[in-house]
């Protein structure tokens, strides 16, 4: 029964980008030099990982790639839009996180990715101030722009397939809210009306993809794809959708570390996290309203990890608190700082620090192509609307809330179920349930 | 077939530790205190942990005693040895490890444990000077003396069962000796021949315990069961060995962590670990000899978990480097310090800092618990040599290299092993490999 | 010349503090200690430090106590105002930075030190909500009951002189007010006409100490004293002031890490100050409105230490950014993180990060001893008004600035000042500039 | 009375260096490109340091070039010997210390500085195997060959002086011998019966400079000059001398932090110094012979800052340990873990952890300029023999111990030293003394 349903991975794989900043260019960057042979894609998981399939005498280690069908780096073709309108190289010079000898070999490419303009409100990221942006009366017209630029660009790039993915700013908090973002048709209807609230330019894009027959990834932790009506869309159109928030640095770890101490039965009293950044994202998550969008992402990793109600001894009422600093000097590199106050034998408190000095956009990249390759899998394997098995890759995992689920954060349970997603559609026995 | 096999839990269980330091009294009095529910036995897998049977919607999540049959902490005894002559209560309080009021609830229990004398050998570890000692002729009339300790112990104390388990210092590093550690003929008539330089005085603890029915856990680095003389002796006498080296501190993080880089693909350069303790086990690992030992239990952690075989560009030529340093101020409360050099996209470097402000005995009293449960439980199970299923717990697990087997390091494969054990023990399917 | 014009110590020091919690508890029971010689009082100037006075073969270094004439601690009596009526023992039982056996053998001293009721204002700090408080009908009716409880404390234990400390809640921001804060006379209009936005319960207690002849001290980073209206009433009274916010943990590192980078011409280009803290203070700061008031006293130590005026090149634009976060798992221990950005030889970045783990009560303790021993013997100096040679104590220290004076927040000239003035009082030659 | 004494700094000065690697290229390129104005050289003090010279309305603060004839950094000469024959070019790049954009607008310049061949001796440096080596019968005429390069260098640049520094490797450590060190004859003696035991071959790199003279400054901690018979060769020749070890990463931070201790009155009860480097430098001091010559180095600092006899209370019996590890990843980037546990009020412990990621050669280049062109100074103004006013640049700064005096390692005394005697060579008056 091996692969026999999934379509292949036939023809140009577009991928448009939204946003082309110092994450989306360092993606790009390195797609371009790997094909070339000149640098190694590093942390992605479609470039090496293996998988054990088969059990017994019968086990063997495979590459994703494998075990099913996915698009080649041979076949990517980059688009992006930007509210400015540098294009892909002076973007990455700009955003100082390659050095130049790492960008130059590709310079003619970089050079032909514009930005086209972007679907943009001020009031989700005020202190953005680039003007390539569209002139649209409602939201809807947003939509139809979008709609057609993907159209554009995939005809204009003889792509068979398109895959659009957020990798632009935090926009402000949009709570869900039932009578716009309850049903597929309420969600149209506000975008006929204007209503510029409840209906983010995140939503616009995420729509346009679907309709376009193109799975959307969320990126950041905005609310986009996180609501009933996106959902049915994504039914309707049989598309996969994803999100949210890459999991970067600190909440990589923190999904990382907790199972080591739930997994000796210790006892947590308390977790503080901060950490400092620099680059357009921090400005932007400077904002209060912007960095509440963000806070609510990073806070539910740990209560779903360690839960009070499977420990009381162990897990109940410890305090976890995250915090956010602009840190100019730093630029594109952050850094974090947790302490954990952990406890012991008859209560005896311990003390765990983590300072992790990371790169936002090098920890982001080979997620931006996992997500993109694997979601452009799922929808040739016909598997639509929340793709769950992608919860390795975000820090705030989609989940149906409507029917209970809970996230799934615990880094090892998010691998099993990958690995178990990648088995399935590979005609493969998915041997592991998550414990 | 739900533990059919399994001989039931009945009777007193004496749990009879080498050394009556820190490690030892803490464990003592906690089990002591928890057993009147004055305390928590916080981090023990066999008090608190609880492990999935059954799959789908057969699935439940039970605790280990509800599905093997385990010791209760009420049945327990305890002895020991040890060169100082002081009673548990004055040696917990000598360590300073716990609070007062910690201990002074269990006063009376604690001073009725007064340790017999030790089978010793100040060559083996020269920092130690304590004088209650057993005067013996030859390693063999060493083991002997034991042997009518363990035989004295369990008739004054009623116990059914016993284990032995070391929680002494580590003593001066004994490399594999063929001729002498090859067979247990030869080991028997080494002792005879009071070979002292291959045969260490843990080793005759070990023969007596397995001679004596019961089984046998190194918690320190020693060589003592990692020779075929002693699996042969407990395959001749049906019971489990354990060991090595009670995995606490800076290694329970480190074979937590590696697998953090290991799962999401990022390369490693480099991972330099030192730490700093304080009490008597520090002053011994001042002597070079006996750090010797130490070390080369610690070094191994790493290699078996990212390995350059697999992933050539990830794990080829990391440097690891582990420094252990004796530092009076501290006591009992040991420190880590690890830097991790690890490498993302395109290659480009991040540093994580991981600062572990532990406590050496708050660590180990659940591990020597749960060593000493589920090992009665292996022997009640007819499970004997080698205890694979707990590595788990163990810095550096056994395994019989003899046969090519190899070091399991990885935290999470050493839980999938021990969950296995368990369901497999408790009749239910052990349904996941490590991978 | 020698301390002629000094008043001699004799005759009972009456030390009345504002708060009866953690830092005056520990600083209590620390005197009662010491003067019992069961203690050392650790980290006290008066009782340890040695200045060198006169030059060249006439130096010699001296204990203050050999310079100048000191209140002994054996004719300390301490009198204590607090929101909570539990008596000092019971206090320093909760506060629980002490062990009990360092407070039990002075347990019947303790006790006797019982609270009066606090002059106290909710709105000042929402956060408590003790009720053993002053019933008053305006702020002058307050500082009437002020003066009336020094006076009675004074004659009931036959003290030859007071000296009033303020150790208890940061208030909440009070904004100088040229109208109301300018003139003696208009703050003590705005006290019968009851204005309690501009008069702080803190003032009323400064008030009510000088008008009674008492040195008053403001160890948090409250408005108080730093207001001419106060200036002119050290004047009147011929009293000294000191003020504000014991120099503890972080900032105390900070006044001494940064001298190191600007003697060695290093420059900055970031440093960020992270906090955590779980005592009563930490509860109280948590309100926006009380954290303002402790940010702008911490925020101003690096800008006079690291001056761009001074050197452009290396010290303009640096980003300093401070954050106190309240983090209960703690509770007395405080701890800071700070990362510092350094540059040095043609602008190459380096980072320093450092971690202090503190116990906020044992680094204050000594401080309120050293500012009550040096205020009173100010006073019987003659020395009115600010005490800037009080700095080296104090967060932020005071500075008349409406002369244009700046504050001194470099540790080491912080020290100088100290030791020229003790010179001064000895009759020696304060032979030291700072710079 | 100003300056008149001092011969101004007319001509050239030639600096030569011994060995050419990271610390050397990188303070060439940095003289090189900022007397183009191309970058700044940050941490100099000659270059950007204040004094005040004068006191209360006379006070001003000057650049040490406008009190002092300092050479400018125009009339600068490099030369340079190492075992490696490439150029300075070829070793900046080598070094990987800056950025190839730092480096390329002085490439002509580098290249023209050739190292001559080093006077050298591999049992004094296992791990180096360079061969741009001289053949030399004895230690003397190791001594005739060197002088006769730097009179050949002096003559073929029109150099009017020559100041002689040492920036080359640890060499193995030489223990202080009476009979060869003792006096200049012996010495002499010693070289030509070519002992070369006892004299290392940094003995006639410093006898070399000192008979043609040159000031000669030792920037390791070899125990070059810090011998009677080099103090006689230095009187002799009325030449100053100067070491031992650059006060780069660590030793700096100690040096200043360990005064914040002593100043607060805080006790001490350990101090435990981790490094971890990875340069060639960190290569040689794997050695155990040549790490030995370093630990005695960096052990001193702490000792003569904070003393027992000074404050018994404090600092009795503190325990102080400094590791040095080779730790490749980070090649010329050093970084330190220092873990510093005092205890306050009541003797109540907490700790200090300071992690200092440096680059060794970043702070030891603006060193080099500044030991030179004040050794340079103090040669023009006829100060001869031990400079102890340049114990503020030094790990282990020289003093006669035949004479009873005691290395200065408090930063502070040391800048004030080293404030003092510029104001004298500039005719002011040293109005402070250190305390």
């Amino acid at each position: 029964m091996k692969q026999t349903d999934i379509r292949p991975a036939n023809g140009k794989l577009g991928i448009m980008v939204v946003g082309c900043g110092a994450v989306t260019t360092t993606f790009m960057t390195g797609v371009l030099m790997a094909r070339k042979g000149l640098t190694k894609p590093v942390g992605s998981m479609t470039q090496y990982d293996k998988i054990r399939v088969g059990k017994g005498n019968e086990k063997k280690y495979l590459h994703y790639a494998d075990i099913v069908p996915l698009a080649s780096l041979d076949d990517i073709v980059f688009g992006t839009w930007d509210v400015y309108p540098q294009n892909a190289y002076q973007a990455a010079m700009y955003a100082e996180v390659l050095k130049e000898k790492d960008i130059e070999p590709v310079r003619d490419e970089l050079e032909k990715i514009v930005p086209m303009k972007a679907a943009f409100d001020k009031n989700y990221a005020k202190r953005l101030d680039g003007d390539n942006v569209k002139d649209c009366a409602t939201r809807w017209e947003m939509t139809e722009a979008l709609r057609q630029d993907i159209r554009s660009f995939k005809e204009k790039n003889g792509c068979s397939r398109i895959v659009v993915i957020w990798a632009a700013s935090t926009e402000i908090y949009v709570p869900y809210c039932e009578e716009v973002h309850g049903t597929l048709e309420a969600l149209e209807k506000a975008m006929k009306d204007d209503d510029r609230e409840h209906v983010a330019p995140s939503m616009c894009y995420a729509y346009a993809a679907l309709a376009e027959g193109a799975p959307f990834i969320m990126g950041a932790p905005n609310t986009t794809v996180d609501i009933p009506a996106m959902w049915e869309m994504a039914e309707k159109t049989k598309m996969p959708i994803a999100g949210k928030d890459f999991k970067t640095g600190q909440t990589l770890v923190k999904s990382g570390f907790a199972p080591i101490i739930g997994t000796r039965c210790l006892g947590l009293s308390g977790w503080f996290s901060t950490n400092i950044l620099g680059n357009r994202d921090g400005l932007v998550l400077d904002e209060p309203a912007n960095f509440h969008t963000k806070e609510v992402s990073k806070l539910s990793t740990l209560e779903t990890i360690l839960k009070p109600e499977d420990q009381p001894d162990l897990y109940t009422d410890y305090y976890h608190k995250v915090r956010i600093n602009y840190y100019p000097p730093r630029n594109d590199n952050k850094e974090g700082w947790d302490n954990i106050d952990i406890f012991g034998w008859m209560g005896y408190p311990m003390q765990i620090k983590i300072n992790f000095l990371c790169r936002d956009s090098i920890l982001a990249a080979p997620l931006l192509l996992d997500l993109c390759l694997l979601s452009d899998l799922a929808a040739r394997a016909g598997r639509y609307g929340i793709q769950r098995f992608l919860s390795f890759f975000l820090k705030s995992p989609m989940h149906d809330f409507t029917k209970g689920e809970e996230a799934v954060n615990n880094l090892y349970q998010q691998y099993t179920m990958l690995k178990n997603a990648i088995r399935e559609m590979g005609g493969y026995e998915a041997d592991e349930e998550i414990d």
